[in-house]
């Protein structure tokens, strides 16, 4: 085969993922979002049909020898090519090396074990769910093991999900942000709450819409381009840069929630409607990591969406849309109030501060039910004595503790810690950015396009171009450094609290 | 090929078929209700990659072998399966006796016709459209030649739409609702105006959502398999039994608009959520005909929704979601403005005595348009003339004359007749329906279901098994009389207006 041959191949093979993305997508998304509820067993029908597909597209001879041959003679192709053979061969790799069988059964488990969490979940349950948890386990342990066999299986696992990431790095992290934050936790904790009372009057839903499209046009999202849908739980899913969606969840008592779900989304959104046009329908298309993604996300919710200066712009459309529950309120009571630190239950409803301990929690659950050290008829146990440890909080029962996250339902061991990373990489972005810019002026005006520009620059247009640590360098000029976030954190909380 | 062997292939053939179908039903939905306005390149990308693998799956030697080996071992194969290779050897056919180069530049053709067409009626601008019209008039004769040239093309190109349909009946069908038909309607335009104003007062569109709600519930949709979302032009889609969309169209000042496109998708609805069981997830699986599905959709919307029993059920259900709007209204009211008949120029929004002649001049046109005895630039002056003949109407420009349809622009030559002989069908089923059972008494009461059984148990079951004929014959005992439609119309429109 020669290298043009190849790399023929190579883009015929993209094409085609392309579509079938595209379609499978989409597909998943009238799922959430308009189809029927019955409709259930023909998309698993449809699904299930397309999944070989792709399968057989991806893993065959000629595939191989095309990405072998590309890889070979990196020096002959473009920087685009090669980096496109580098990630498809991981990906080739990554699907081939596990035995058909053990990956259909591990398919089926998976499918299933979703279904025992949701009614495990419902009825505090968790005797039902352990066994399935248990094999869960047993598979990414030897999952980890095809992968790597030399290196412990825990960091093959983060390395799945965070290129670059390993214990190495995140057990310092993690006891950093305990050692920073805990104290601050019990100091907030000793301090009079705001008054979050106007937040959680009735806010119609019909208004709640209203105000989701006039937070994208804050947040600069070209609408011609990105779409909005409701689900029960909020996220963004992406076609191409052309056709990105995200998702919100309305709760009539709780405007703070939805908004906050939009920006959040929103700042997905921004990730993926900035890739690159020469990019586009190639597997370089995407975000690069769940850790960069997160950063982007959390970056316009918290760094920007619960600053002050954002407060001050946020105020008056507020006013706008709800004029009868925000009349009154101030640009530093609203700070305040989307600001309320509070040590509690539920990850996904934490605080900016409390959010890191949380996931250390998971982190820390996760190193030891790979290690196998602990039986998985103790992790409740294990998380209630940590979830004291760590926060004071005492757990009354396992729905509202180790039953909470989907994860590991879905067989997602590895992936928490991106969230806890994707934070700290956004305090080093905006500090960077900082240095080009003081992006605050534009801020309280409402206008983020500066922002979003450089991001662009630094971040977006780049899709999955360079590595996690790669594009991390190349953003900010230096390497990940976990004390800004907590140094960070522990400045506007103190300022926050008075502490 | 052994006759099992053949059996497999098929089998296979039509598990593809249905996921690649569903995939793209989905993606077009989408790209219709929820997707924003730049996703249309993408979607592009994706259904021509898809329609390639579709259009591959089919147009294959084994397939062949398959569909030829079953067709010639009948009777050794189930009654469903012979029937199934019958339908997909003539698909096979339509498929391969078009000339690839000329399928591909027909399809870019009617894309770009399309466009212009969307262009040209909004500018009202017929000369840009017509170049287009010309080679879709050609292409389409010289496809007809291609599937039978011993016949005249036009019929041909009627059977493509509707099995067993030609000008041999078609002809003295539309002589016949004008000779009839004419009389009546010049009668009814003599007469005072039923008052209509009381429809035409706003009516707030998330008020109309919920009434969509209870309109389904009257028709008796199950809403775990149908779904309703809204679009520029109402229409239905199904994957399966256990998934079916409708959508419509909301206008804040006419209520009845979409009141009926609702009832009329929800007729569509139901034939495909009445399909059989055995027959799902094969080519089997969807209604026998246009002509068929219009006379389920008709028969909802006209004999059942514009009945004065069901006036009388969905008065208070009106006045329940617009107690302002429908004080005061009786049920004989309602009844005379839901049949206000008036001859009108857009066909879409016609009522139901004028509807056959929009039809009959669509016909007629289409006949000379492929016959070749009328120039390209002459259409429009017939178009009016016919209008002016046939209806008494004046057709001030094309955007509301020949450029209103979308069907020529989308290469559909041959299709218009069927909404007219659906109609028909649909009063030949109520006469028979009406001999097994009085059916007013349950619709006086909004209760629709044995009205639907019936349907079901004549109709809907049967999918695709049937050609057209034979299940018109099977469900009503008779053959086709379009005296029958004549007749009711007749009736209905001499009470409703006294003459």
């Amino acid at each position: 085969m020669t290298l043009e041959q190849a790399i023929a191949k190579m883009n015929e093979l993209q094409a085609a993922q392309q579509a079938y993305n595209h379609a499978m997508g989409v597909l998943s998304l009238d799922g959430d979002t308009a189809a029927p509820s019955a409709s259930a067993r023909g998309r698993g029908e449809t699904m299930g049909y397309l999944s070989g597909v792709t399968y057989k597209l991806l893993v065959n001879d000629e595939v191989k020898e095309a990405l072998e041959t590309i890889l070979q003679n990196k020096d002959a192709a473009t920087p685009l090519q090669a980096r496109q053979a580098e990630l498809l061969k991981e990906d080739y790799d990554d699907t081939t090396r596990i035995p058909m069988d053990e990956y259909v059964a591990y398919s089926t488990l998976i499918t299933n074990a979703n279904a025992v969490w949701h009614e495990a979940k419902q009825k505090d349950d968790y005797a039902s769910f352990a066994p399935y948890l248990e094999q869960i386990i047993d598979y990414n342990r030897r999952f980890a093991s095809y992968k790597d066999q030399h290196k412990p299986a825990y960091d093959v696992l983060l390395d799945g999900y965070e290129k670059g990431a390993s214990t190495a790095t995140l057990d310092p992290f993690f006891a950093l942000m305990r050692e920073k934050l805990t104290p601050i936790i019990l100091e907030v904790a000793q301090k009079p709450a705001p008054d979050c009372s106007f937040l959680e009057q009735r806010f119609p839903i019909h208004d709640q819409r209203i105000f989701s499209d006039r937070l994208m046009q804050m947040m600069g999202i070209p609408r011609d381009r990105c779409a909005i849908a409701e689900t029960e739980h909020p996220f963004t899913t992406n076609f191409n840069k052309w056709d990105v969606r995200i998702t919100t969840n309305y709760a009539e008592t709780d405007v703070a929630d939805s908004m906050y779900s939009v920006i959040h989304e929103g700042g997905h959104a921004l990730y993926e409607l900035g890739t690159a046009d020469e990019i586009q329908f190639t597997c370089l298309a995407s975000g690069a990591s769940m850790g960069l993604h997160e950063s982007q996300s959390r970056f316009y919710e918290n760094l920007i969406g619960r600053s002050l200066p954002f407060c001050r712009a946020l105020l008056p459309v507020m006013q706008e849309c709800f004029p009868d529950q925000m009349k009154g309120v101030t640009a530093e009571g609203l700070y305040a109030a989307v600001n309320r630190s509070q040590p509690s239950l539920i990850r996904t409803q934490a605080d900016e501060l409390t959010y890191p301990l949380h996931i250390a929690i998971r982190y820390e659950m996760e190193k030891r039910m790979i290690a196998g050290d602990v039986k998985v008829g103790e992790l409740p146990a294990l998380w209630n004595q940590m979830y004291l440890d760590y926060l004071g909080v005492t757990v009354p029962n396992n729905r509202e503790g180790i039953l909470q996250d989907v994860h590991w339902a879905g067989g997602m061991i590895g992936y928490f810690p991106s969230y806890a990373l994707g934070s700290a990489y956004g305090v080093q972005m905006l500090h960077a950015l900082e240095k080009d810019f003081d992006p605050w002026c534009d801020v309280e005006k409402g206008d983020l396009s500066r922002i979003t520009a450089w991001l662009g620059d630094k971040i977006h247009r780049h899709g999955r171009m360079l590595t996690p640590p790669q594009l991390l360098r190349s953003a900010i000029g230096q390497d990940f450094d976990p004390s800004c976030y907590t140094a960070y954190l522990t400045k506007k909380f103190a300022d926050l609290y008075k502490l």
